[in-house]
């Protein structure tokens, strides 16, 4: 790569900024993965992971992508042929429902504008006409990458209860965990997927599933031939803090470190500083006079912005401007609104000044251009972040 | 981790010593994978790993482990109820084995003392006999990484050939890739699995699949339910230099430098120069009266070498007693020779000094574990050594 | 170090960010300074130090800060009781002034109010009325590192040719080299100290004289002892690229990263792109309604800006606000301007975004701490920015 | 560099094999040395520093190579024309006495054969001889890195006591710091001048001054002319845990981590470490029927053995024999052992298997160069530390 002056601002919304501290970990030379510092760092992702996700269970870890995750989730608790009500909020949804079909569990797939989260409503209402308690699971997508909504699982957990329906509660994470405050065991969850590579703050490769005692119980009788994404194998491995084949070592060097650090920092100040920089960012949206893809306040995703792109000019003619004159990627509009937002990721290893040089850079990018907008967005959410700093 | 002066010795047959170099390009930031640079680095891992196996189809890369690799082999060229030829050449061939009965897949396992790789005249006459051709697949393990012993897939293709077969052959490269050579393509194999960790030097979290024509067009019309390992979605995206599912990109820097230093160093070169370490460590092996596993000269392992423990002695101890005073790991017996056997790797990023280094620590172990043996074993591994030298 | 998200902003005039890829190569393996790998590193530097400072001639590298490079200029050059010309700049002008003092050489030190560079009309009036010649040298801080001023190095070169007087032309490029313009042999200078933590992207740790063949001849009869700073015993090894003593080996692999990075994007570039930087800060200080402290914009200088601190707020308790409440470290008022300036760093390894982070935190800074000041200073710096990336 | 497979073996007596822990340390982002991470830094190397000299006073660390340390020790504590006590011991300190010279200072420079170490009843005698109490310093070379000897420190400040002598005991630890057993305080030394690339397993680059009372007082009055050097300066600033001018501050980082290593394992363990290699190095020369240069058995050096080339062949092309075939980097013999001896470098970061295959390099070596000598020298070694293993 011939060089550019300054860092790379990688303002997507994942894979995101690896901080230094987790490359040198990652750096850290292979060991024997049945040797005793490897058993040790072993005891202290599995059980340090399991404070991220915030349960007294089991957390697997794959060597994979969060859509290998997805895949184990669905394959180790379901059937084929079972039913699971899933909600259209988005690209990633629908993606992880197509996984679904594929392996011949038939999906009632609620249609959504791609602006709200599941409605827990919606939830209620099909698990309480479900009188023979066909619907195996509730698969829903905690943070929709693809539009910047978070649905609201405390709620659909208590939608779940109302109804007295046994469906699992099957959460996507993916894009939350380590973000956006989340409870795998006090709000009942059954499956928790999550990957390495956003708010971990790890490069992509490692795929979590957390998973509650029904979950297990439910993998023990259920019908898909499977090797590689087996929970059973995987847990009795780790009960000693082994694998059943070969662990991405370096990667969990990282994850090891990713912990520790989001931890010095303490998961709740994470979650608030996040909070921040989204709040900031959509107050530059909107003094630019540009529509937030998420139209309700109380799931406007606290890791990523979706702009709508006003006009005709097409969001992805956009980013490339952005990426030539200033060196900053942010992400495309996917699957149906392909081109016509972009989404900036405020997620993972970045403070109050990336984000504001991120602003100024989508800000710049605006007027190099053409695209229809006030200028100030940059000042209103220094306005806002320096109340915050009193 | 407390400091122990110098380098760990890490002599077992993988995960490998990764080269600073490797280490280097897998701390380098994560990037979007989304973006041009990324496109870049796609493009060259893709075509890199074909001049690696040695084909000019298609070399899918999973983010995943070498186990994951088989699952996508096995699932992708093969239907529920097909029946394959197998070898029990050792520990891994009899997982492979087991993970293709957990698919529904019918196996022959042709049993062996471990001490043997795959006979190209067994390969023969099953797939004569089976004048009803049901036999759908012949999968080899290369490289037996429990045993230290090399099955000859030149030769078994012969076989396959003599019978005038239409099975596919699929072959395990593990631990052979990068390090004994190999050619997917002249050889006429239809699916290669690989992975990072042994010859190619890197971390473990890659997977490896080389498909040929054959396999491609039996993966279209195969009855696994599959998404994630699926071939063809993975091959479109491919196309384009882009994949299905976030890759592990950290470890694609890793690939691409692995790859450059491989070529640099000439493929060729870095075979004979595995042939020349095993060479010396079973000249130093046989100076200890010890017996080596493998009973078949033109199968003996350029990787590593499987040493049988004289005695009484477990080999664990004696491997634990080498691991605390010299800090060197060896490997394990696995499965049926547990603590029979230890095995010496002597494959990836290493040189004449560091092997005598290692086999030294072997001969001291021997001492001073209280095992009978004769010395002069490093002795005699150099004067094979300086004889090459010259 | 406990936790911080993101990165810091060290936006301090040095030392400045050190890039990735310098960073890596500072990594690798220390080597034998005596042996073919190094030869050829030594090389590499040695000449391409020279296409840094714009010379035919010697570079000589010590292991050794700024300060040891001053040093190392005066006593090859100067004897004990010459006499130079020299220009109170500001605080590092004064320490040099320091240091000759002490080694017995007197100093006709001109005095300015630390807002105005190297007076060249005084140069040449000094050196006309110079009959006897006893001036031996005009040493000048291209690039006042405590003030943000820039002397004209072009002119006072012209300034000494006008007075026909054979003084030395010595000039202290710390802050400049590898960001603002310069060319040591075509402006005549005779011996130009340079160190690694400012342009050139390196850590501290480097010092370097460029020398003239009227200073190396200087040299061979001056008055000094010396041993480890001396040129001649230097160069003598230098020609064979060699060193008289240990080199500084990491450090050198870090400058030859630095100087091929530096030739990717192009001095010239480089020197545009400091002068954009400059600019950009410039309007935002004056938006913001503060005082730069550099009165004369030809010597604006291209890699820092001094902000006079307006009101009784002192700016060192402003910085401390700064630093704790968005993590960025500005530069301190030194001297006789210690709590009543301070700087802002805009030289080496950063980009648009990261500077209107900068100028970001810089503004929510004034109002945190309560500095009278008008808003707008980051969207003047934008406005010129997306200008100039048209 | 093109790849050559496994690390480099850099058996020269320093610099060492730098640690992935410093080299992690030195990758740091640099920090603003003005601010509080530096401070608290700063104060850990200054503290640290101490317990590495085994004193209570300062150690003053400059950013510098060993040759600077030497010459900041000698012209800060003694005055042009002051007279000092040395013994030619070998080729650093034949360099130490022409370095003084150069300054002016009168050196009685003892001879030896360079196979022996200082001779501390030379030291008395001659000190019980100047009656006069001319003799201001008597400075000794405690491990001679070009012979491999190493003077009895402890005996030397005895002979200074027993003649009641006032002179200064000044001593160059470079290659014997943090390898062999070193008491500045104890042992009564006044200036200690070491370095960072042996022992400290650092890249080279810092020069250290460890200072007692007495010297210090000497400082206050002496002759030199000086600045960058001048310890007062330095103290002051160090006493806040500043600098006078810019540290090296990525050096600092890797220092702290150095000291932390070695307080790991423990200085006596490193001691007793250093003396197992270096006997059983012996063992092996002895084996070879090749000749030490230290003639006295209580003057051989722990940390590097230098040997005696037999015949008409001369060393260096032996030496490039090994650095061809087997990668590895012995020291070379200099001054007027320069062809005529090699030098084994077995310090630093390095265990018992990396010294065996540092020994088997140079008997194949000796073997490929045809060097008459007798086998069995890894053997030899081989016996001996399995012994101590036990």
């Amino acid at each position: 790569m011939s060089f550019k002056s300054g860092r790379h601002f990688l303002q997507i919304p994942g894979p995101t900024n690896v901080p230094d501290r987790v490359l040198h970990a990652i750096g850290h030379p292979t060991i024997d993965h049945r040797g005793p510092d490897f058993h040790k760092l072993s005891e202290e992702v599995l059980l340090g992971s399991r404070r991220i996700f915030k349960t007294s269970g089991p957390v697997i870890i794959f060597p994979t992508s969060g859509t290998g995750a997805w895949e184990a989730g669905l394959i180790n608790s379901l059937s084929p042929g079972d039913k699971v009500l899933m909600f259209e909020t988005g690209h990633f949804a629908t993606l992880w429902c197509t996984m679904a079909r594929k392996f011949g569990i038939e999906v009632d797939f609620v249609p959504t504008n791609w602006r709200h989260g599941a409605d827990p409503q919606i939830v209620e209402e099909k698990l309480k006409a479900d009188t023979e308690k066909t619907i195996k699971s509730v698969n829903i997508v905690h943070n929709e990458t693809s539009t910047g909504v978070t649905s609201r699982i405390a709620e659909i957990r208590q939608a779940i209860d109302n109804a007295g329906h046994p469906a699992l509660l099957m959460v996507d994470t993916i894009s939350s965990l380590g973000s956006v405050d989340y409870r795998h065991e006090e709000w009942g969850v059954d499956v928790t997927v999550g990957c390495s590579q956003k708010g971990l703050m790890l490069p992509p490769g490692l795929g979590f599933n957390a998973v509650s005692e029904k979950a297990l119980e439910a993998s023990k009788h259920n019908g898909f031939n499977r090797h590689f994404w087996d929970w059973n194998d995987m847990l009795k491995a780790n009960a000693n803090y082994w694998y059943p084949s070969t662990p991405a070592t370096n990667l969990l060097f990282g994850l090891r470190e990713a912990i520790q650090m989001l931890e010095e920092e303490g998961l709740d100040n994470v979650f608030v500083r996040h909070a921040r920089f989204a709040e900031a960012t959509r107050r530059a949206v909107r003094t630019w006079g540009l529509e937030i893809l998420c139209e309700e306040p109380k799931e406007y995703s606290p890791v990523l912005t979706t702009v709508m792109m006003p006009g005709d000019k097409g969001a992805d003619a956009f980013r490339k401007v952005v990426l030539n004159a200033f060196d900053m990627s942010l992400g495309s509009g996917l699957g149906k609104v392909a081109d016509k937002v972009f989404r900036i990721g405020h997620l993972g290893d970045l403070n109050d000044l990336t984000l504001l040089g991120t602003l100024a850079g989508v800000e710049m990018g605006l007027e190099l251009a053409g695209v229809a907008h006030e200028k100030g967005g940059v000042q209103a959410a220094m306005s806002y972040l320096s109340d915050k700093a009193k």
